[in-house]
């Protein structure tokens, strides 16, 4: 991989929002998904940050993103909602999903809210973050497109399916859980594939459902859908732990598919005009079960254990999560956003396509 | 290990309720205790059944487990509960916190009870399942004594900290997924230990903190409180995604020990003579969402989609959460419950020192 080119975060953010402006969405609704995309980013994971703007340039363009907001409340109690997404941008609706389960939270305690007919809405953990702002515990799940391959299976049915949890601590950074439940993300074979380097048992399945080595093999299988993908975590079989993995992504597809209704395992892109993808976001007041300062000062207290615990043999530090984010995040707000010069060639070309000017630097 | 006897339901549970009683448990709590471990075992999760009744009995003489249930409710919403488990039974606790739950669930939507100054409440399916009586998705997690090391660590800080969570199918099984948030349980460790078998790396860590295949050294270290432990899901270091495990099993000690007010970590067992063990219970009424029989429906479809999906080679069969432990339940109903001969011969000692009669055949 060439050096990363580094790019500072405002012009960054004024190109998506840019991009999209030009696409039909609205200054807001522009800035939100960059927004998304942007953290993301700050936050160092690339994957799932501005290198996808191209996906949602191509869903807004081939018309099964809707630029404008059709989301809609479809049912509602005091402490729940399901929102229709209507197709709209999955950062958008995402936002107004979890926007709603905070609204709910303050005033109930506890806020649930499922969402169907939505798009892929970036990382889970953006939306799991906007309840600290409130002193909220909150929890962010979302199905995907099928990559991860059933214990005992050979083809992928569910998505990496991510699961959030954040919860605000005091002097401590918050803690803030933001993962796939597959043992890695298709991004990490797709860079082995292009060092050439064999991966490590327990990352995926060749198009026999064995556990693979050759990063090559399991791409091609997978994009020739001959089977095969990504395992869940705690890799093949149940030796390790697989069908607990598979049992995680598994929930995650309960709680942000069935339960809203929208897609589930393979249906999610069944039809790639018209994806149905669920997300699931929930709330929940911890002053409702102890006064804040204590429950804040307990959660430094277990990071601070953790954190001054003896380390294994060759180990200097042991995190608690969220923590690597926050000060990536504060680097990169400095310093800039270091991204694959692929990357920036592509968001170029995107910008030469739409007259958007890149002025990055 | 010798071959196991096998025992009928109802005198075990004959059994149970007699010694409990005999130390002062009051009938109706005797007959939840019992159920919880009697049901771990129909369920094939030997590790927390009637094997662990010594537990109790050695908790309730020594007076750290309060026979008669001191448990009180400190605070309260519509949707949520804090409840003060007074050291009484975990079992008789953490029923009443689910039954709370799921009164709230069925009035409001959604229903959530933390728990703090419990006792160990046996398998976190047991109250997730409560839910499915009344057409609700139940989740249960807890924390537990340490037993687990922080990934880069080389002490156990976290218990194996399960999560659990059930939600009602049509004709399909329903799905209940039911798992410590560590590789494998300690007994897993000590059957490997009892056959002298090296394990597979990622189960466990010695006192060095690196992966060990020797289950003596593990349990060694573990007794003279020399450092090491069980990995978490995902095992050693990043590489197969042990900070996910690390993460989830961190995520349950926020929901169970911090949210409750609890203790957390290390602090859990610190007095041995009073454990302050916290539990999270959630139910969440699916109908606010969507029919019910839409719900349960889509839950099958999206079953037999995974069952019915190819399997890898070598494999006849794809499972959904939940569905070996309803066979082995109806199995074990008709033919007996299946028990070491030592746990068998523990259990009559019981009987003996207690004057209850075995009286199983």
């Amino acid at each position: 991989m060439a050096e990363a080119a580094v790019i500072a975060e405002q012009p960054l953010r004024q190109f998506c929002e840019g991009v999209l402006k030009k696409l039909g969405v609205p200054a807001e609704d522009a800035r939100i998904t960059t927004d998304v995309l942007v953290v993301a980013d700050l936050r160092g994971i690339e994957s799932h940050g501005v290198a996808r703007l191209g996906r949602y340039v191509a869903g807004l363009k081939e018309g099964f993103m809707r630029p404008t907001d059709q989301s809609r409340v479809l049912k509602e109690t005091k402490a729940t909602a399901l929102i229709d997404g209507g197709q709209s941008l999955g950062q958008v609706v995402g936002k107004r999903g979890m926007d709603l389960a905070i609204k709910k939270a303050r005033d109930t305690a506890v806020g649930v809210v499922a969402v169907r007919n939505s798009n892929h809405y970036g990382i889970a953990g953006y939306y799991s973050l906007m309840a600290l702002e409130h002193n909220l515990i909150g929890i962010s799940t979302t199905n995907a497109g099928p990559l991860v391959v059933p214990t005992f299976g050979r083809t992928s049915i569910l998505g990496t399916n991510p699961i959030s949890l954040a919860a605000p601590a005091l002097k401590e950074k918050a803690f803030v859980l933001d993962m796939a439940t597959s043992t890695v993300p298709r991004g990490k074979v797709e860079v082995y594939n292009r060092l050439g380097k064999p991966m490590p048992h327990g990352w995926a399945v060749d198009e026999t459902g064995r556990s693979s080595t050759d990063p090559k093999r399991v791409l091609t299988a997978l994009a020739n859908r001959l089977g095969g993908g990504l395992l869940p975590l705690g890799g093949e079989g149940e030796d390790l732990g697989g069908h607990k993995g598979y049992g995680l992504a598994l929930m995650v597809d309960v709680l942000s598919g069935v339960l809203s209704g929208a897609a589930t395992g393979l249906q999610v892109y069944a039809d790639e005009k018209r994806p149905n993808v669920g997300h699931f976001f929930m709330a929940l007041d911890p002053a409702a079960f102890r006064p804040l300062d204590e429950f804040r000062r307990d959660m430094d207290r277990l990071a601070q254990e953790l954190k001054d615990s003896p380390k294994a043999h060759g180990q200097e530090r042991i995190y608690v999560h969220g923590e690597k984010s926050f000060a990536l995040m504060e680097k990169h707000r400095k310093a800039g956003i270091p991204l694959d010069p692929k990357v920036v060639e592509n968001l170029k070309k995107i910008g030469t396509d739409l007259g958007i000017p890149w002025g990055t630097g």
